[in-house]
C-alpha cells in the first residue's frame, strides 16, 4: 500500500502540472527541449558515472553482454539524444491545430488537438528511452511519469533531475516529468490501477510486459513493440531481390521489433530458393526451423507450433514451404501480431491480394520489415509502434500523443 | 461454459465474414443498407407483432411507462429508422481513402482506412439501435455483433434475421451481422473476453454497464455516454440568454446523455439569477438540490456530495453558487465524465479561460450542451458519444469505426 501512495503522488503532481503544460506555447516547449540537450551535454560526465553504478550493477548479476551494450551511455550516445531533441524541436507543434465549421443554426464548431494529459510510460532497460520519452510529452504538452527498468535506476535519476530542472529553468512545473524511483513490480502494477491520474499507458517491451499491461490495467493503453513478423516469397519472385530483402529483414538487427522470424516460401520456388538463401548467409551463424518440407530440402532443426507463435528477437528464423499466397496469408493472420508483413513477388495480383487481406499495421510488396520506424516514415519521432487498432496503429508519432476537443460557440442557442 | 463457447461461435462466424466486409465495394455495401430499409418497411408487420411480444412481457414484468415508450416500434418509427438508412446512404464511405507519400529511397507508402474488424455492441432496450449500429458497422464494412437487452430480444431476433437476409440477397455474408440470443450477464460477461475475435466493444447504456465492461473486457472498449453535464452562469451573463439556456440544457430531454445534471451560478449574480431561473420554469416539475447558499436564495432540498457526482438523467437539478469562474473549473473538472460543458458569459476571457481548461469532449459558450451529437455536428451519423480520450472523442461518427494501415511499396529496399 506504502508504494502504491507513492506512485499515486508522482501520478497526482504530474497531473497537477497538466494544466501549465497544455497551455505552453509551441516556443516555450521547445526551449525545454533545447535546455535539456544544453545540461545533457554540460552534465555528460554526471550521466556517465550514474551510468557506471548500473553497468557495474549489471555487471555483477551477470547481465547478457547485449543488455549490456543497450544499458550504456557514453558521451558520443548523450550526444546523439541530444542531437535528437534538436530534430524534435523542428517539428511542427500539433497541439491547438484543427478544423473550423459552422452550423446552419449558426453555432461555430471548432475542433482542435489537445494533449492527452498524464502519459505513462514502463519500459526496461535502454536509458535513452527515458529522455526520448519525456521529451515527446513534453512537445505535444503532456506530462508524463516514466517507470524504467531496475538497471538503469542510477543513470534514470539522473537524467529524470536533468529533465525537470530545464522545466522549472522555463518556467513550467518540473511535476511535468515524474520519475517512479521503485523498480518493484508493485511499482509498475501500481502505474496500470491510476485510473483518472494517468491518461494514456505505453508499456514498452516484450511480450510479458504487454501481457501483463493489458491484462492488469484499468488506465487507457496503447500495446506497442510485439513483433511477429513474416516474409513471404511468392513462386514469381525475383529470387536474389527475395534474398537480399529476406536477409535484411532477419539478420540487419533481429532484437528489434520490425524483424522478420518466419519466412514463408511458395512450394514451386522452394527447391530452387531455399539453398541459395542459406547459401547467402555466407557463413554468417542464423539457426533455421523448418517444416517437414523445408527440412528435405535444406538440412536444419524441425520447427513446432511454438515457432510459429514465436518472437526469437535472436538469430532464429521459422521456414515454412506453402501452396501459395493464401496459405501465406492464412498462416500469418493466425500467428501475426499485427505489426509488418512483406510479400516478395512480382505478380502484381498477389501484391495486392496480400496487401488487402493480411492483417497488420504495416503490410510490405517487395521491401524489407525494416522500415516500420517513425524516423523512416518521416514523422521524425516515435513513441513506439502500436499493434493495436484503436487510436494509433503502426508507428507513433507526435499525433498519437494528442486527442482532440470540441469547442462550440453560440449566442444562445437552444435544441 | 456453453453461453461462452456459443457467444465465442457467434463472434468467429462474424470474424469469418472479415475479409468479405472489408472488401465490399461502398455500391454493395449500399445497396445492402437500401435492401436493410425496403425489407423494413415490407415486413413492418412481422416487427410490430414481435415487438408486441416484448411490450407484453415487459408490462406483465412491471416495467416503467419511460422504458415502455424506448421499447415500442411502430409503423412510424420504422419508416423513421428506414429513412435513417437511406440518410447513411448519403454519406461518403471513408473505407479506402487516405494518403500516399515517396519517402527519398523510393518507397512508396500508402495509409489507407480500413475496417476495424469485428465491432461488438451492448446495449439496453431500445430495438432502433439494433439496426442503427449494424448499419454504421456495414456502412464501414465491419462485422458486428450484437447483444441486446433482454426486454427486447422478441423483435431484435426479427430485426437481425431481415438484416442478415439482406446481406445474402446482396452477395454477403449474413454471419456479418450476429445476434447474441441470449440475454444473460454471462453471454455479456463473455463478449466482454473475446480477445483476438472482437477487435471493438461499444457499450451503450448506464454507468453500471460501462464500469462492468471497463472492470471486466479484455478486448479493446470504446466508453460512451456517461454524461454528468454542467452548466455555470457567469456574473457578466446575460441572464435572459441564460435562463433559456439552462431550461433547454435540463428540461428538454433529461433522460440522454447531453442534458445537464448541475449548474452552477455566480454568487455576485445569484440572488438575481436563480428567483427568475425557478420562476421560469412556470409550474413545470423539476426538483432542485442546492448547496447552502444555493438554499439560502431559493428554498429546496439540500444537496449532497452523491449531487455533485450523479448524472440524475431525470427532472432533477444539483445547484452550487461558486466564487467564479476558477471555482467552477474546479468543480467540473474534479465531478464531470468529459462529456459536454457550457458556460454563459457575456467576457470573453472567461469564456477563453472555460474552453482551455475544463477537460471535456465538448465545450460550450452561450450555447445548450443538448448538442453534443453526430446529426447536430453534421456527421450524418453517430454510434455514441465518446467520453474518453483514445481514438475517438465526442460523437462517434464512420471514421470512428476504422483504423489505419500502412501499405508500402517497393523494389528490394533494404536498411
Amino acid at each position: 500500500m506504502e508504494i502504491f501512495e507513492y506512485v499515486k503522488s508522482v501520478c497526482s503532481a504530474a497531473a497537477d502540472s497538466k494544466s501549465a503544460m497544455a497551455g505552453a506555447s509551441a516556443k516555450t516547449k521547445n526551449t525545454v527541449l533545447a535546455r535539456i540537450a544544453e545540461l545533457l551535454r554540460g552534465e555528460c560526465d554526471r550521466i556517465t558515472e550514474a551510468n557506471a553504478i548500473d553497468l557495474k550493477n549489471a555487471e555483477d548479476n551477470g547481465i547478457a553482454p547485449a543488455m549490456l551494450d543497450r544499458l550504456r551511455l557514453d558521451s558520443g550516445r548523450i550526444d546523439g539524444i541530444a542531437d535528437s531533441l534538436s530534430e524534435l524541436i523542428m517539428l511542427n507543434d500539433p497541439i491547438g491545430s484543427g478544423t473550423r465549421t459552422t452550423r446552419p443554426n449558426g453555432l461555430v464548431i471548432e475542433h482542435i488537438r489537445v494533449p492527452l494529459g498524464v502519459v505513462a510510460i514502463i519500459y526496461e532497460s535502454r536509458p535513452n528511452v527515458t529522455v526520448d520519452a519525456a521529451a515527446l510529452c513534453i512537445k505535444t504538452g503532456n506530462a508524463c511519469v516514466l517507470r524504467g527498468g531496475k538497471e538503469a535506476i542510477e543513470t534514470n535519476r539522473v537524467l529524470a533531475q536533468i529533465m525537470r530542472r530545464a522545466l522549472a529553468d522555463c518556467g513550467l512545473p518540473s511535476d511535468a516529468v515524474g520519475l517512479i524511483d521503485n523498480t518493484s513490480r508493485e511499482g509498475s502494477a501500481a502505474l496500470m490501477k491510476m485510473r483518472g491520474l494517468v491518461d494514456l499507458l505505453v508499456p514498452r517491451g516484450g511480450a510479458g510486459l504487454i501481457r501483463s499491461v493489458v491484462d492488469n490495467a484499468t488506465v487507457p493503453v496503447i500495446e506497442t513493440g510485439a513483433g511477429n513478423c513474416h516474409i513471404y516469397i511468392d513462386e514469381s519472385a525475383d529470387i536474389e531481390l527475395g534474398i537480399k530483402v529476406a536477409l535484411n529483414a532477419k539478420m540487419s538487427r533481429p532484437s528489434v521489433c520490425n524483424a522478420v522470424e518466419t519466412m514463408l516460401v511458395h512450394e514451386n520456388i522452394a527447391a530452387d530458393f531455399l539453398p541459395r538463401f542459406t547459401a547467402a548467409l555466407d557463413g554468417k551463424a542464423l539457426e533455421i526451423r523448418g517444416c517437414e518440407r523445408t527440412r528435405a530440402i535444406i538440412g536444419c532443426a524441425a520447427a513446432a507450433e511454438y515457432d510459429w507463435a514465436t518472437e526469437y528477437d535472436d538469430y532464429i528464423l521459422a521456414v515454412k514451404v506453402v501452396s501459395g499466397t493464401d496459405e501465406a496469408i492464412a498462416h500469418i493472420n493466425r500467428y501475426n501480431t499485427g505489426h509488418s508483413e512483406a510479400i516478395i513477388t512480382r505478380d502484381m495480383a498477389n501484391a495486392e491480394h496480400f496487401k488487402r487481406e493480411v492483417d497488420a499495421a504495416a503490410v510490405y510488396v517487395n521491401a524489407s520489415t525494416r522500415f516500420t520506424d517513425g524516423g523512416e516514415f518521416g514523422f521524425g519521432a516515435e513513441l513506439g509502434i502500436s499493434t493495436q487498432k484503436l487510436h494509433a496503429r503502426g508507428p507513433m508519432g507526435l499525433d498519437a500523443l494528442t486527442t482532440g476537443k470540441y469547442l462550440i460557440t453560440g449566442d444562445g442557442q437552444v435544441r
